[in-house]
């Protein structure tokens, strides 16, 4: 998507065919930095420093930490320790093992000697397959926004509602959620955008404001507390939300507070719909509040908020008193009963086993299958 | 209650017998400061800006605003001039109005050189009045945490969520949904609280945290974000929050994002108690999704925060980026239907017409007597 009227990925392979490009989203909103990967440390450090976030380019940032390691030594124990290495970086987000996962395989019937080239090529892919994937995302969530529009008077915008960012910063390109967005208003459709702040790293405010200003799309900021009261005065016509998990029943795990966002979706009569490669899709576990575990992160991210003060200098000030223990879930669980469907590259489907089982017949696994992996 | 182990109000008369004295609420956590408010125009100004906030303690100073007014001029045009000023500070609060009607009738039949005195005198009693009233919500209220301490096993602590603050920074002493909370606590249960951040003004992290720590009840500060998950997982017992307007059916105006964790609560089986002084019933609405305007506060409560650097300077900083819309509703109503009970000063009583008239039947007024007024 667009950055000062230039197109622009999360991540790229730099001219040098070697080292790896990123967006620091760390500085985001209030500077433009780019950082350059050259080491499978350097890539996994990007992942939990979250430098690089959102499911779908942790996945690709992974697959290059790979290549990079390959680079600095091609033999099965480096492999090992690569694949250790980088599964341990981030918890919750499926599509990280999925990414490496997909990596190992390509890799380790190879000879050492063969593999640098292989892991490029394979990452390579698994970056282009995730913004074909996401153009296939943003057609089938087409179809709900032109719905909406019809239904619609002359003139009326459709309000959507998001959380966190599921943005095309969260990928390669495009974003998840995003994507019907970006279409729909590419296609000239009157659209605006309600973007939850979502504290407490503030990727609604910092990433998807951002990139959607950039875009053009109009958009406004609201508080999480928000959402459940614009919904009952009609001011939301559909949420669509990202994920980073569904479990093969459709519990969608993501970001904290989407699960309050679904409640209120179904108190209100509001469609709520979440967007999600199939990658992450995680065909081993059902029950999504039983079984996906739910990273916690460090207090400072609740009680301290960086920012840019008048005069242009970044700050981070502490907003918690001292002394104050302070909670910080990254994610909850949406149970499959509030969501509407998931709109996926293969159609919008039901959240249900049913469908999710008939969509990707190649991925179900037997539960004890699963169970014995 | 306890602020550095000795014990104060949020409002008080200076023993000058003329100033009042008010903690400014918008330097909390950071700065203990004290304001003096001198004239009718402090007083509405103190409340404007929220230099003192929560329903019955705007309520006490708009009662203190006009005994500075009379002080000042104890005319009946300066009588309707103070009305008029100190009602306009607010729109959501009812008991700004319940206060400003109750100093009117005492001070409307004096004669203007009674007035000084005589408001003086109501002033004090709407501030005793208030703590006497949240003593006995912290009495009816104690007894619901009693019956799930019973409930607990030997060694389990009793957890408590609540949003925003309406403690005793939000009355003249005790707080409402907090009133309850000290008195289990001064009483030896072992209680926890869930203290929601509050976004965007931070009440939660700014004030409850900050009280809650003085008086020394264990507390966690967490994102808005956060309740959801935490009741999915059975770790709150029950909510208590306040509320600035109860309608005559029950429906309870609050801080944005009340609603969302009502709904939380109801999907979880978890009690949703709303802590509240008798004065904050508008028995002149019933609808309060249709009825009880919502006021919209600036972007800058949400664009930018402050807060304490790591060496002590207080600094405001962006967190949105500049050029992105921002909206800014300050509350939201959840619907009597997910109300567990109101707990008051007669009693924990169903959020429900009848259940309230039979209460305070001297309060009820007819349909039409309402909307003729």
């Amino acid at each position: 998507m667009k950055v000062d009227g230039k197109h622009i990925r999360s991540i790229w392979l730099e001219p040098d065919g070697v080292t790896v490009g990123a967006i620091d989203q760390r500085r985001l909103p209030h500077e433009f930095v780019v950082a350059r990967l050259a080491t499978c440390a350097d890539a996994a450090e990007a992942i939990r420093s979250m430098l690089v976030r959102g499911a779908p380019l942790i996945g690709a940032t992974a697959a290059y930490g790979m290549a990079l390691a390959m680079r600095e030594d091609g033999s099965d124990a480096a492999l090992d320790r690569a694949y250790a290495t980088l599964i341990a970086t981030r918890p919750t987000a499926i599509n990280l093992k999925w990414a490496l996962d997909a990596m190992h395989a390509v890799l380790r019937p190879l000879a050492p000697a063969e593999r640098v080239a292989a892991a490029y090529a394979r990452a390579g892919a698994i970056a282009e397959d995730d913004i074909a994937i996401n153009q296939g995302i943003a057609h089938n969530g087409l179809a709900l926004i032109e719905m909406i529009k019809a239904c619609k008077k002359p003139g009326e915008r459709v309000n959507v509602l998001t959380h966190c960012n599921a943005g095309w910063l969260a990928t390669v390109d495009w974003g998840t959620a995003t994507a019907p967005i970006y279409l729909a208003h590419d296609n000239g459709i009157d659209l605006h955008v309600w973007v939850d702040e979502t504290r407490p790293r503030n990727q609604g405010a910092s990433l998807t404001a951002w990139e959607l200003g950039h875009h053009g799309v109009p958009h406004t900021v609201i508080p999480d507390n928000t959402g459940g009261h614009l919904m009952q005065h009609g001011m939301v016509d559909l949420c669509i939300v990202g994920t980073d998990r569904v479990t093969a029943d459709g519990d969608v795990c993501n970001k904290i507070g989407t699960y309050l966002k679904a409640l209120a979706a179904r108190d209100n009569g509001v469609p709520f719909y979440v967007a999600l490669p199939s990658p992450t899709i995680d065909f081993t576990i059902r029950d999504g509040i039983l079984e996906i575990p739910i990273e916690q992160r460090e207090a400072s991210e609740v009680t301290h908020m960086t920012g840019r003060t008048d005069d242009g200098r970044i700050e981070t000030v502490r907003v918690v008193p001292a002394g104050s223990p302070v909670a910080n879930y990254g994610f909850d669980v949406t149970p499959s009963r509030l969501v509407t469907g998931l709109i996926t590259e293969r159609g919008v489907l039901k959240a249900e086993r049913g469908a999710l089982a008939a969509a990707f017949p190649e991925r179900v696994v037997r539960r004890q299958d699963a169970l014995r992996a």
